[in-house]
């Protein structure tokens, strides 16, 4: 199997049920639209929507700035930002080809979590530049979902954007991505039997999402993890390592497993892909008994379902046409719809947890090796992430003082 | 009369039949949404709108970048930009505080141009940061209105942009308002039997709208015109002008009228009240037989239109509860929409001056000194200059070189 390429389709796309025609001709136009939320047909309308009318509104708000919360739609728009540098398996594709997935997230925003969002593409990668420019248009919004953005830039940006800014910022490839896989892999322990704290897990895959996953498992109480980069385990005696990944190869890796695959599978309860990469057969047949699965690279998985079921007890992958499909979509509509309900100015690993434990809650009372984590489509979801990680920001440290009084 | 401030309502606003609950309940929530141009109710509609179908768009785009016009809601969607600095009567207010007057911008666009509009609202006045920001979020639409940036910045603010991006920018207070004023001056001289090249014009307002309107009669023949602004009429004989100003005052006033109202106003044809100050009734008296008073100060005009037409024969405002009211939605949501629609990179003089007789135009037929131009919710206004300005665009050397082939 391959990564998809600029130069053509993979087979994995190719084999889908959907013309090139039909894509494009869904596109046509973009994704998206806005609207007006009161019609203007009357002198009294335009009166009251523009002048003179509006300047009453744009005067309080002038004098009490907490009013803009409730008289504009800033407050509850979410900015989908993105550079283009890491887009799908496409890579860096730049601002313009970047912005129908970005367009596609806000349709996701507001199908899912009822949110207004609009996309915001940048035609620069410094993130010293990046963080101006989203500092200066920041009163234009209410938080940022942070999208396919080249690690480790990504870091770096998000963490200085949490600081800089008091508003949810949240890049969704680390944990949108890290939410949903940790409500899975609490749901398919359950299936095999086993406690989350005694597993040992294997994550091929040290980007963004790796290093983001590897992160919620740890706070989730995993203490056996081996993280894998296209050289081999992340372990404290690489000294090629900086950054994040020397970060984490401090924290992981107990056993300290040197080598590859070959290496960190043996007798593993896990494996979690997220590399773009492959996995053999014969490694994963290494595993321990009543071993987990989840190759979530799109399009192409790390193995496909089918080969990976003949080893493993539960299988999981990132696409809709296989069983328990691990999409961020399950995560993000409701993270910030919670956040913002909650007037919360960050979004905590509290918050992160709330969503996990609310996704897998879910899916527990029909539980199976093929149902470990609900559809995308199930309208369940987003409300029920929206009230944990609500509920999780009110009685979080981070919590934005002054949402108790709005 | 006074003009509008910060801290009270005006005699104007307080006598409009629509009280402040109102106008705040109808300003609840915001007055923009973004939806969806299809809905995402399948696993195959999600399969097409985002992973992994939006990848091919996304690859076609990264090969011919042209294809974003297409497929994406960028080439048509204005961002309506402001820093809050020259909002309507109330002055610098800052960005959160200008955003309810933004989206009531972008609903216009919505309702008028059937255009998709966002507002940006930039939490920075200084000009290279605010050029820098936009550049770099340009990939993200298709146009730019700029709105309510104080002069004299505004000025160095448009030309730069204009120079630098490759889309439409305009700064409606300048050319929006100057559209509709020639529009409306054309009118009001068929109705008083006068030439547009015979005009005495006095402009009160040396501000962005004053100039621009100076400019764009200039361009439309007004050959004696007259400009003040707090210190009295521009010449090229005062030494405290600099910029926009002094080559204002190079370019009028060549019978060199030094003073006040007083002295413009004398045997003037035309008054354009642009200042957010008062004219006195006697200055009024002394214009020329059959003159033509445009009070368009918001939402004090600079005298009373009762008492103005004492002594003109046409009275026009800004107001929606008078005769004649000059009013921009006139022409920017045909503006832009019809640079959109032909590919345009520029909004020309040549565009503009079509687009004020497009205007002209429609109210031609039935002239009265009580209509000269159409009211704000005529819906052929916007259809009409949408396809003067488009038409005006393809005719034009600053037309974009590869509209044709798109």
């Amino acid at each position: 199997m391959t990564t998809s390429t600029a130069t053509g389709n993979t087979s994995a796309e190719a084999a889908l049920p959907i013309n090139e025609d039909e894509i494009f001709a869904e596109h046509e136009g973009g994704k998206l639209f806005t609207g007006v939320t009161r019609p203007l047909e009357s002198k009294r309308d335009l009166s009251i929507a523009y002048t003179p009318g509006v300047a009453q509104v744009s005067r309080a708000i002038a004098g009490n700035p907490e009013m803009a919360r409730k008289y504009t739609w800033a407050s509850r728009l979410v900015a989908v930002v993105s550079d283009g540098t890491a887009v799908l398996g496409l890579g860096n594709i730049g601002p313009s080809a970047s912005l129908p997935v970005m367009e596609g997230k806000s349709a996701l925003f507001k199908t899912f979590g009822g949110l207004d969002s609009i996309p915001i593409v940048l035609n620069t990668t410094d993130v010293d530049e990046i963080i101006d420019t989203l500092v200066r248009i920041s009163p234009s919004f209410g938080a940022i979902n942070l999208e396919d953005i080249a690690a480790p830039r990504c870091f770096e940006l998000e963490r200085r954007l949490i600081e800089t800014l008091d508003m949810p910022v949240m890049h969704d490839d680390q944990h949108g991505t890290a939410v949903v896989t940790l409500a899975a892999l609490e749901n398919a322990a359950k299936v095999v039997g086993k406690d989350l704290e005694g597993l040992r897990v294997v994550i091929a895959g040290a980007g963004a999402a790796g290093i983001a996953v590897a992160e919620i498992l740890l706070t989730a109480g995993v203490r056996d993890l081996v993280l894998l980069d296209s050289k081999g385990t992340l372990h404290s005696g690489r000294e090629d390592l900086s950054g994040m990944k020397a970060e984490c190869a401090a924290r992981t890796n107990p056993r300290r497993v040197v080598g590859g695959n070959a290496e960190a599978l043996l007798g593993a309860d896990v494996f979690i892909g997220l590399s773009s990469s492959t996995v053999q057969e014969d490694h994963i047949a290494t595993m321990a008994e009543g071993s987990i699965v989840f190759a979530l690279s799109n399009p192409d998985p790390e193995v496909a379902p089918e080969v990976a079921s003949r080893h493993a007890a539960v299988v999981a992958t990132g696409r809709s046409d296989f069983p328990n499909q691990i999409n961020n979509v399950l995560a993000f509509p409701g993270i910030f719809r919670g956040a913002l309900d909650s007037g919360a100015r960050r979004i905590t690993p509290e918050m992160k947890l709330a969503a996990a434990r609310a996704i897998a809650d879910l899916a527990a009372d029909s539980l199976t090796a093929d149902y470990i984590v609900p559809s995308p489509l199930d309208p369940r979801v987003a409300p029920a992430v929206t009230a944990a990680v609500a509920a999780a920001a009110v009685g979080s440290t981070d919590w934005h003082a002054t949402a108790a009084t709005t």
